[in-house]
């Protein structure tokens, strides 16, 4: 069993905070502190351009993106030697359907969802646009998903647990039909690595994507991660064939030959120090039982929105009622659910908003309660009870949330 | 004039050690250790999520891409607001090579040459069989570029300073050339910014791009950056659209709307802690004149090959012997170079070595001054005349180097 007491001493939360939010930003691990000024001073500073093949304890920065994405591979069910870390999710995205889409050259349709974050979709649309091919982009609603995967479709693209309402995808089942109708299927993980178990080569997924600043607290920027199933990570050809990727990258030959497998799928040189501060974040997955993260996130879930459905009658449950449907978020509806957010804020109780009207809160036992559940629901309370959230201030937009 | 012995001070090099390989990876200034240790307690530890907003001091996480991306810009001649930071450099290259072609649609021939690095040949050609229009990548000599540009060239895509040799293209005339046979043109700025004076604006690049791990300082994996011309920046579309170059990124738009000029270079979420350190790293130039610093690296530079060529007649020089067609590096060749670039090592000299001859020495004033020099000239030649190079632990090569 899961020692989630452990876990949550490994995070340095600020006093009187209830972080809600870890879905969007994982908190500070306290071993990052510690581990990025090493990188920093001990290995940059000291070892100088030797920290290559010396720094990283010795095993060499350059050794970072496979041996992390080892580490990450663990969480999501994938074979060993098949992730890599690198780059921005956007970026493995787009690695993924321009390598995706040269093994399925007869068809011209990238299926996806408007469930789907922006970014997966406006990265395809680039890139069938640079294409010029002829290829379709076709979004359809995320019930419409699964009658919609035809002998048409090419790829499927889809973000398995949406970023708004937490609704959660059947992986396994929509993998399956798209390989029947003879397709391939890109999973984005965004909101599923380290949220839950996920079982990459049991669900057939053939690329997997997703980043690790959320439920895996690898800290603001941390870098994303790709999985190539091994059927088809020595075929895949990849569009942004960036030197590391290269079979012999110190060779600096004239010519591009593919590294062995998803190396390939390295593009430049790694960000040493955000890798470092992942490092520190994945150290907390030891001993951690992914079936146990789950159950205790569905138990805070359910406890957060029946107590929050008993407390507060104007918010509307955006999110699938039943556990089975959701990833480790939960969302209600409320005309005024920006300023009734930044009410939350105000008072400790960290989760976020999207427009229009969604407000999320994030559930992940490594290092939230049922005493933090309890007291956030409190608290929500008190502000919708007492239309605290009626205020200027709240109702005033930041920038950016 | 610029206090080199003040610049020196901001730097936290290694007692002992005479580092001129800052053409690779710069040493770490001496505010970077404290400004990543902030970031990460300070804004990540404390801000949390908030920290996309409050963080980089109030000024928020999310406007560093741009705003350091002016502080690169005034160290290059670019016009403000018209470079932004993210990604590596292959990812740079990328963009600016897709965005150019689509601006040059008649054309099919990308032109480059053998001292490229080797990345920006790969994702060039990544790029190229993408798209399957018929490109070609024309590879030529560095010393028939200047031939080669007809009225079949879409596009010039060179890197300015050769990694190997440090020989230098002339950015200007080639730039009037390309464009006086109507196709556009990419500088890799990877051996130049902070090296010497670049002038992307005078020069007339299209685009530029460049890594800032080099003469920048800003740490391993620090982000690249990428110019766009103002000429161009609102017509350029975004092959890798990605949602932070998105008009409204957090309006979440199913659509996707390119930003106003450069912004649209932005893909995916900044690596915060990295551009922690890049911004600590630029404080250094503040104060700093780049013609100064050229000047100091010529004298620096003239002062090794003429200390080298009288003290050791084995090694042959690789770098064009007059400095104006030099960038800030000096390379020498000799068969055993790698085993004498370890010996070298050893004594705290540190160069690099790239195949299969070449060893090269970057001279960067901000923290090396006359006595290193003298010092470097004394070991190296100690070293050759005694064939102190000739042992095996020298003679094993590292896994990178």
């Amino acid at each position: 069993m899961t020692d989630f007491s452990a876990t949550r001493a490994m995070f340095d939360l600020p006093e009187g905070v209830i972080y809600l939010d870890g879905n969007s930003l994982g908190p500070m691990p306290r071993a990052a502190k510690m581990r990025v000024a090493e990188v920093v001073s001990a290995e940059w500073g000291e070892m100088l351009i030797t920290g290559w093949n010396r720094g990283w304890g010795g095993r060499g920065w350059m050794s970072m993106p496979v041996a992390l994405g080892d580490r990450i591979g663990r969480l999501i069910g994938a074979e060993p030697g098949h992730v890599v870390v690198g780059d921005t999710l956007s970026i493995k995205v787009y690695q993924a359907l321009a390598s995706a889409l040269e093994m399925v050259p007869g068809r011209k349709v990238v299926l996806s969802d408007s469930g789907n974050f922006p970014t997966d979709l406006y990265m395809a649309n680039g890139l069938l646009t640079s294409l010029g091919h002829g290829h379709e982009l076709r979004v359809v609603a995320p019930e419409e998903v699964e009658d919609a995967i035809t002998d048409e479709v090419a790829v499927l693209m889809l973000t398995e647990v949406d970023y708004r309402t937490g609704r959660r995808h059947d992986m396994r089942a929509l993998t399956a039909k798209v390989h029947a109708q003879g397709g391939l299927a890109i999973w984005d993980l965004a909101h599923s690595a380290g949220a839950f178990p996920v079982d990459v080569a049991g669900g057939g997924a053939d690329f997997a994507v997703g980043c690790t600043y959320k439920y895996l607290n690898g800290g603001p920027g941390a870098p994303a991660f790709i999985y190539v199933a091994p059927r088809l990570a020595d075929r895949a050809r990849p569009a942004l064939a960036g030197w590391l990727g290269h079979e012999a990258p110190f060779a600096f030959e004239l010519d591009y030959r593919p590294g062995a497998g998803v190396e390939r799928m390295r593009v430049g040189t790694p960000p040493v120090i955000q890798m470092t501060a992942l490092d520190a974040a994945l150290d907390v997955w030891e001993g951690v039982s992914l079936e146990d993260v789950r159950a205790k996130s569905v138990e805070l879930s359910e406890r957060f929105i029946a107590g929050v459905e008993a407390a507060c009658p104007d918010l509307v449950l955006a999110s699938p009622r039943d556990a089975a449907g959701r990833g480790s978020q939960v969302s209600f509806r409320f005309d005024e659910g920006y300023a009734v957010m930044q009410a939350l804020i105000a008072r400790g109780v960290i989760g976020d908003f999207r427009a229009p009207d969604i407000m999320r809160f994030g559930f992940t036992p490594l290092y939230i309660d049922e005493a933090d559940v309890r007291a956030a629901v409190a608290i929500l309370a008190e502000i919708m009870n007492n239309r605290l959230w009626d205020r200027p201030e709240y109702k005033r937009r930041a920038k950016v949330t």
